[in-house]
């Protein structure tokens, strides 16, 4: 198995766009392989996380029209793949093997989404279909209302008082606001208080409107590489180091819940294959669609006990200054979640923190960076270890 | 690279079903795995192809889903994949990558579509969102037209005049509803005359409804595996030759029309890979899902002259006792089109076809098998050769 490097990285402002899925993955993807000191005839092949473009746009196999857009030729396969809210981490993991299996030597990938634009009601109700058809979603449970129940099942199984609970949530909403002040391509850069979260409406109770993270349009994109081409083309390549994928059925399926048995599985794979210890991670990008999903991933990727990770928050062992920095880029509270691409937006965060390229939001010292991507209510989860030399 | 090949495969009947998406896939697989000697707790990765399960049934992310339903544990990880109506072969290639690549041993792919219960109008429709959303699909045009006028431009290229090139395309689909026929698992099993086609409705002029092949419900699986366990499980392994897959844009990206580029750029890899010729052919499962499809893609793979293709099928070189047997299944046209598991269900009546183990429908000697799917107008090309010791 071959040495997999992230060459470039590129990343369009989340937010709200009038840009089609593909034009805003070209965005990225320019950016990706102009950092990557390469051209658009040089990529091999190209990967596509894309969820919901089909509702969205009306566009679907959309991963050859982006590499039509990019002018790359038939020779290069563009593929789709779909992983709900995982799915540009489920790509780079495709892209990976390919990579490290031999068969390429440049391979972009990426996510795109337009899940602002369509708006709220639609975007919630066909997010949903990410859940289980025959035994979940004819219920009307939507992904605030799957949160809300691990949220209490969560407060049950830890003995934490839900009060109690709901405010190191706050504290992860705040958090992240304050991180995400510091990222120019944040969709949300303003500083919230505690208040701020309890006093908002109340979506899925005790899920409130800063317990969730938004619905974003957006794009994100990687260049993978050989070790032998990163050396020659960037100064400062980021090796992955791990990479593994969970996935589980419906949540009556699922033993052991709030704990995420897809997420343990692919983080014990990853970190199997890079060698390495929750210990030794600097810098984390996890899946942060609602507060308590960032104390329940916190806690499932070992960068906290069980049943502490609100803790760990109230004690800012998860900011600068503490053990180690989750969701610098803001994460999805405040960075966004156009949930095609959240997986790459991931990566772009880690390889620049990695590269000591982030500037004002630089976790100092940061030398090894995970990144954890959940698809659906703990179907799919991608987790990644990324080092640099 | 390592050698992989297909063990057992499975496939449901085609046609109209009242079951779920999961649970067709569900028994597809349980039969591909049995026919492989193994069992579900073997397959150690899943690859599903789907197209439209969200409009279709509300579900997206279906592999987890799908792996759930077959009892599988959250280390396997399960990825859907989709390339319109390739969906299945692209998720084919990603199996076979990560069995080559050495990542996995054991490896289960396929694909599942409800194209049929979802009904006509809204079939029609939502295919059509596998063309480009910016350039065609606002255009009204739905599969039907794009075949339509790649059929006046055959006509045209190859001055063949309509009259004459439509009967040459009657002849196709005469052929494979006779060859449907002998088809247990076929949507359709009855013969047609030239006149059948002639006398049917106006679809898209000049295709008229018997040049179309239908909508359809099914599921097909396959289990690829190294050569290794591949000897030891089954009596007569059928090996992955070569494997290729070509990308392109909306059709006014596309030159040289009506010969599809991204196809001759997947079958030119697939016989470099392979070392083969199109003369080396015995069988052949090709993307009818329109009759002047089948007579461009026998071209496009090689197995026909350019501009001769309807000549082939009006002197039979393409059916039994012809130079290459082309859609000894009834093809999409009588065996049906659930478009995501359409690749699959081609590997399998290839499997079945080396193995001499497709009865009344055998083609005797065959030793080298081809399949070809294609996704959207051009946009996704598969193509991959099979062979038996």
């Amino acid at each position: 198995m071959r040495r997999v490097a992230v060459l470039g990285v590129g990343m369009t402002k989340f937010g709200l766009s009038t840009k089609s899925q593909v034009e805003m993955f070209a965005e990225a993807a320019l950016e990706a392989i102009a950092t990557s000191n390469l051209k658009p005839r040089d990529i091999q092949a190209l990967y596509v996380g894309n969820v919901l473009g089909d509702f969205e746009e009306g566009q679907m196999n959309i991963a050859p029209f982006c590499a039509a857009e990019l002018g790359l030729p038939p020779e290069v396969p563009a593929t789709r793949v779909e992983g709900a809210c995982a799915s540009a981490s489920v790509a780079i993991r495709e892209a990976f093997l390919a990579v490290a299996g031999g068969f390429y030597d440049v391979v972009l990938v990426g996510g795109t989404e337009r899940a602002m634009a369509m708006g709220t009601p639609l975007a919630t109700r066909t997010f949903a279909m990410g859940t289980d058809g025959r035994y979940e979603e004819f219920t009307g449970i939507t992904f605030p209302g799957v949160f809300a129940l691990l949220t209490r099942l969560y407060a049950r199984e830890y003995n934490i008082p839900l009060p109690k609970l709901k405010e190191q949530m706050a504290l992860v909403a705040v958090k992240n606001h304050r991180h995400g002040v510091q990222n120019p391509l944040a969709q949300f850069r303003k500083e919230i208080t505690v208040e701020t979260v309890l006093n908002s409406v109340m979506i899925a109770d005790p899920l409130q409107l800063f317990d969730c993270c938004p619905f974003s349009d957006g794009a994100a994109a990687v260049v993978l590489a050989t070790e032998e081409l990163a050396r020659k083309l960037v100064p400062k390549p980021v090796y992955i180091l791990g990479i593994g994928q969970g996935s589980a059925g419906a949540l009556f399926r699922q033993k052991g819940l709030p704990r995420i048995k897809a997420r343990e599985t692919a983080a014990k794979k990853a970190y199997a294959m890079a060698g390495l210890t929750p210990q030794d991670v600097h810098v984390c990008e996890l899946h942060d669609c609602f507060t308590i999903a960032e104390i329940i991933a916190s806690e499932g990727l070992g960068l906290c006990e069980f049943g502490r990770g609100g803790e760990a928050v109230e004690k800012g062992e998860t900011t600068y200054g503490g053990r180690v920095v989750i969701n610098p880029s803001g994460g999805l509270k405040a960075k966004g979640h156009p949930i095609g691409a959240t997986g790459a937006a991931q990566v772009y965060e880690i390889a620049k923190q990695l590269r000591g390229e982030a500037g004002s939001r630089q976790v100092e010292g940061a030398r090894i960076g995970l990144t954890d991507t959940l698809g659906g209510d703990g179907s799919t989860v991608v987790v990644t270890l990324y080092g640099i030399e």
